[in-house]
């Protein structure tokens, strides 16, 4: 199991959907990579100067909204994660 | 629904106005894009370092003035939104 | 109305004057633009880690001299304006 | 032995597994380094302004997962080293 | 009159001197700008995260030497004025 | 004698060692210079903003580890020292 | 008389030696430029945010070693002098 530190979170990113028409498959917009994701795994948050830490704002389960261009893909058991900073989480989808 | 986190305001860029003579579109200049929008919904407010939240300056339903360049675009339900941070909007509109 | 938020300031830039020799208007040096502007908005304060709002120190009707290459212009029902932060007003013009 | 200062953790990476088809060594993907290594030390965590030590989130022994491209590769007697900041582990493998 | 705003200091740049010998000036080497200026106005300090001033070092009326390459040259009433930070100000010259 | 300021160390950086194979003296590899070296003075500590002076984390005598491309190269009396800021110092060899 | 404001220190160069050999004087090499420094006149000290003036480490007299392609290099009353700030000088020379 992966226990991110810090403010970091885990995620597993949504796979594009592939658009039919009629059953053909078409291709998405390359440019157009999904943002959203699912949270698996959350840091105990950041550590201030007073050694507190700042609670999270997201949980394991949300689906969120994140930046795109953020964050660093891992692979493990054969997974592939994205970690992020809770930073780069801009918002959670209800 | 989208949830913000921190300071981040999520609004509709207005459209631009089609300006018709005698019934004719004209083109506006590009460079002229719209920088007013109405927010959707707001974040909690950025937290300090000691772990209080700075209220937000902004509220759902303000018709807000935005520093061009700012934000990020998001697609979302077929819509389409700009999620910015609270300190890239410039003014309320009143 | 527009109500800029934390330390901005909406001017009006000077118009420059022109020059004219027994009638005949003379451009002016294009590199010398106005540095000078009134104040017609300022925001709330710019707000501390603290959460308490710093004063600002200008206010509407003042005539300001502002640093040049600074704000971000803003059209507003067929009106031009400069939206500075307050750090770019270099002196108040007494 | 080495003492690490401040927030400094030292590890060992981890070895590129060899993988074998029928007993036959397969050449890995270069580009994909190991990012997980074990820690060997811990620094006593970073001092803040008050002169406080903020404790350390690894300890001895932990296997963790770290950004690729941070830290400084030593030599010391006969083995190599990763010497990262706590800030570059991204989490601990459980 | 200009009333400069935070730790700006509003200065008057000392001319270069001619040097004559016999009567015929000699020209100055371009790259010695002076850097001693006489003070005509002073701010009333930076405002600290606390809201209170720090009290300025330099008062109206005190030659100072100063950072070449700094501060902002601007024209009111005919006059030229350099408006520097008081970090710009390397020394008072008693 | 050198007194180090603020959070500075002095050290002499150890020598690369000669290789000798049957006597004949083997050329290091360039690129490998030592990163070890012994601590000869250590400043009072880096002074916080509220006055306090953090203590020191290494002592003369220490033998240390050092990250290289930092500090500045000094001569004096006809000795050579590198001038390190503490954070520039990896690990204490114990 | 020079005044430095805040943490800055006001040194004299020391003259690169000329070396003679027979009489005969010797270029030294260019780029040994010397690192030592008499203070002539230091600051008050850098202020904090809370209003306090930090005390200075080197005083009126002191021989100091100063990081090289620091500081500014004045004329005044025909001597020529170097303003550092305080962190400039790596070490005082007992």
């Amino acid at each position: 199991m992966l226990k991110p530190l810090g403010d970091r979170v885990i995620v597993t990113v949504d796979k594009e959907e592939e658009k039919t028409v009629g059953g053909i498959v078409l291709a998405n917009n390359a440019k157009e990579k999904p943002q959203t994701a699912d949270v698996v795994a959350v840091g105990e948050g950041l550590v201030t100067e007073d050694g507190k830490k700042l609670p999270m704002n997201v949980k394991k389960g949300d689906k969120v909204l994140f930046d795109k261009y953020s964050g660093s893909t891992v692979k493990y058991e054969d997974n592939e994660y994205l970690i992020l900073h809770e930073k780069d989480i801009m918002a959670v989808i209800d």
